[in-house]
């Protein structure tokens, strides 16, 4: 079950229809788990933005390193230009380059696109090599594209899936998890959604609660001290008519989100969040004869709801990874515990989280 | 009382001797505070890396910007050299100028600069325009060159005092307020030291447990949507052996821990973070025969402890400026009310953060 | 005369009318030059990217830090906001506080600003510490604001004036100098005007010739090695719809213009461009009711004019500064020379750059 | 012939003994040129700062985004960590992940990597799809490790080879180009190597003579605006021992180089600089038992010769690629002209670059 479910609540706002990232209207998610044998635990999830051809109608977005111990590939040209044109794809830290190769073999082969020359593959990743074994690079062109093909609308598979198969996150199963935010009207009406790729450390919090401390699962030697080359991935969605930098401004404040979770940004945590506009009216053509275009955007002054949905969405978002999230047994017959839910819907409950 | 002398434990990490800024060895903080009759509410608090010629001695630092909406004076050089040259002053936003002169002035005076034409005043503000006449600009030089002067070593004074004496935080009275952390030798022994000056909003979170919205103090219009000029500045100090590089790493960190109260970095809160080391093998010398300088600096791969001291002591600094601070009568008859502490004790208590 | 006056043309494109940041219409500049006895010599130079209230109606903007060795105030709010919402006023290091203090107050005193709390006083500086007795601060508030009002369209003063009274550039005496361009319809017919305070150091190149080198006026360690606190401001101004984004990448092209004169950004000259549209349907209003803003910008791909412009009119504007400035007695009985000019138009005609 | 060999002075510093990037000690280059029929014209260029394992003694770097339209892969990391970890590979914009597979491959193999997990491959591009079926991608993992496998010091190969062999520099072929600089022993008596992928636009400058223009070959319409999706990859190297920060300002300033030829940083136009040191005292070793590591810096203040040095190298090593460079005919029967010499020697001369 989800955070939510078992009467947790994160923040203060209420949540979009599916509590996902594809609340907001137009984004698409697909995934590959790939699971062979005892050693293979890793996968791909693939976020579209919108479902069309993405190269010929970009769209507003923005990354923020919150820290860069990571292979995030496309981030320079997201910084130049202020737009994404290609699917985000997140993946391990060693299959970064099949996964950009998937992606322009995609965007080369999409009808529109036989004269493209030139492709930003926006692909991140975390390191799952603790349960996988992520030396093999077993992520091939083909998970790659059948993520991008499986691509919908809808509820999103959380937990042991994609991308998170095999990741590890305050020292329990972590994942792929998701959630969103729906502001009221008065304050826009707008969505956030966020979808996050959890493989860090710390300690855990949950909705305030120091869950992990009362787990004895945060101690520094194990968790947070041992060299941890893994990475928490977070893309951010929205409505709301927002330009590269204020993406960027979202995006910084998905980081606050981690922390609220516990989230230390470790040496080793390369953490990146990827932010978007999928607002229609601010598509950018690839070819056009207009020289200028015409758009409509939200005030800087409007800005604060949304940073607020990006926090909330975030720290849900990573607690519904570690929710629906399974113990695992990979590479080395290492096994990783799912965080034991029992036991922390009693901790919880004593802190009074879950109302008793 | 501080927030550790209620039973309140935040994070895992030991504290300094004073769980201050200036259990950093070499640290001193001086502060002024100025209220006079009805409408003025400021001050300044300084902040001194060490005791020495600052100028002459320059101490590793960096600055890192959390939002952007402020005024801090002297972060480009900083980010260009790698260092401080002067301490390090907090003020209200109309008074950075004036504050900058005395830091100016301050550093022409000191004996062995008398040749020296440029200085870098560090300089920081916060909106104190709630409670303060403002626009009457009432800090003179004199103000700064006192607290200058006045700066020492051992406990620092909190809330309304100084910078902080005319600041608001998440709708109650904030201030200034300070924490430390002491890694246990085996990660060093270090100690970080952080210094806050606390002037914004969000929903109040108390280790976790949520006050602003068990106290219905958190409401939208009137918090966070309202223009909030405000900012909150973090200083953080460490005897650790970090160059600018780490120092702007650990520096990032600090938004967690503010991220960790509730504070959402909203669009009109300028939130800055200025670390140095303070560690003697650092210094820069501003003149010396030598072209290079040996150095012993701390491996990236030690550095996760001293982003978690950052982010716990960030979190402390800022709930000891609201739990020192007093209610305060200020500009136009406004009032701000400090932080509820009976009923704030109660909804910790059943929350468990407080064992009862 | 100036550089176009001898017969010397830099680059391919037409200049505007004045062939100064002020054919950027809306645009004006006002000097206050201070000499006093043998030691005073400094100056202020405002630049105003409209005539009306810019607090009211800022516009927006964007700085690009070359070499950040300088006290440049006011950048950060600039980066996040996009915006800018004050005349730009230059003057010597020293002075920016004093300075700051009274764009402040220029602001607080403008109609309809009864009620502004926060002002960010965009200020830039070089150091004339080589001519001027700059520990003496000789600007006062009242020259600053003297500069703002005297402020006009049309031909801009050049040379030793305003801001540029005291600085020193190539070893030759610097000061402000202005150039702009005009696109060709066909691209748009877009304005780029450029004004610089020239006070850097490197190997002269006029049009490309060698003219440092053959006046022998290069030598490492004389002119580049030296302790050279001095910094270049340029302050680009363009009438093409074109946001912060973009205008970042405009003012990052501003430093190849500067490169093509020679200049090598030593560590000790700090080197800051900050770009501003003038186009009045950008202006962003400070208190509307409208929670978005409507606007039509030019696209990334159309670009690339204008980043030739700007690069173009950065060169003209510092050869402007070394033709039109004369040969100065300052501080200590320092005696810095004027560019000789026949020696120059020599060389720059053996050069084949005027054609004989 | 390269452009020294004309008589064409660049700059006023010496050159190293190669004049190229292997001036600077236990820097290696090796190229793999692929042409096969009529269409495919591309390659490989591997850049390693030593022959040792990378991964194991990593050394300090910094990447500067000149304009970020390219796909440079691994910056992210390099800022963050401030080193780099594998050889540098450059090739055409859609073989970028080969490459980065390819660079996977190599350090996974090199004994003593057998536990590696994380890879952070440094690969940069430009887009040589005017003469080269870059659609096609031609480049494999197999060429990516011979270019590695084949580097060595000494002599560099220049024009059109490797990843130089299908690029287009002001309209004419480009290619790979390098140069160095040798500091007087008073200034330290450093190395600064630096090589260039060159396939940029702007108006051609030799040595300041304005080569472009009179050969007329610099029409807006033609080079400049039309869809130029190139990229200009600069990698600086030295021996001098500067850390990651002053790295990032050397790498800086190799833009103020590619200035003084032309270049303007076009919209389509992705600028990167990637700049190391090879100094051995400053190797950052994987393992270790050691927290601190101990290191001499140059002082900022030194910095000023090596800035010079880089911006003199790189102008020179764009123009040896042009002076190298080839005719080319490829994919479509499309055919790129060298820089026609004769004509170009002749114009030098008139404008005394050449002393006739």
């Amino acid at each position: 079950k989800r955070v939510r479910e078992y009467g947790i609540k994160i923040g203060v706002l209420p949540t979009g229809q599916w509590n996902a990232i594809t609340d907001v209207p137009g984004v698409q998610v697909g995934q590959v788990t790939v699971v062979k044998g005892q050693d293979v635990r890793t996968g791909v999830t693939a976020i579209l933005p919108h479902g069309g051809n993405l190269f010929q109608e970009k769209v507003p977005a923005a990354v923020f390193v919150g820290n860069g111990f990571g292979k995030l590939a496309g981030s320079t040209q997201v910084r130049e230009l202020g737009n994404l044109e290609t699917p985000i794809v997140l993946t391990n830290t060693l299959s970064v380059a099949t996964a950009m190769n998937a992606v322009i073999t995609h965007t080369l082969r999409q009808p529109g696109n036989e004269k493209v020359q030139s492709v930003n593959a926006l692909v991140g990743e975390t390191n799952d090599g603790g349960l996988n074994d992520i030396r093999g690079r077993h992520i091939t062109e083909d998970h790659v594209l059948t993520a991008i093909r499986k691509a919908q609308s809808g509820a999103v598979e959380e937990g042991n899936t994609g991308a998170g198969t095999g990741t590890i996150c305050f020292g329990f199963k972590g994942g792929i998890g998701t959630a969103s935010r729906k502001l009221p009207q008065s304050l826009g009406g707008y969505t956030v959604g966020v979808l996050v790729q959890t493989n860090f450390g710390g300690v855990l919090q949950i909705a305030g609660a120091p869950v992990g401390e009362e787990l004895e699962k945060f101690s520094f030697r194990q968790q947070i001290l041992e060299k941890a080359d893994g990475s928490c991935m977070i893309i951010v969605a929205t409505d709301a008519p927002v330009d590269a930098r204020n993406l960027e401004r979202m995006a910084s404040r998905a980081m606050l989100g981690l922390g609220k979770t516990g989230g230390i940004a470790s040496n080793g945590s390369g953490d990146y969040v990827i932010a978007f506009s999928a607002n229609p009216g601010l598509r950018v053509p690839y070819e056009t004869i207009q020289k200028t275009q015409t758009v409509t955007l939200l005030r800087n002054d409007e800005m604060s709801p949304l940073f607020m949905a990006t926090i909330e969405a975030t720290e849900e978002a990573i607690l519904n990874s570690l929710f629906k999230a399974q113990t695992t047994q990979g590479k080395d017959k290492t096994s990783v515990e799912a965080l034991p839910l029992e036991k922390t819907i009693q901790i919880l409950k004593q802190h009074h989280v879950i109302r008793p």
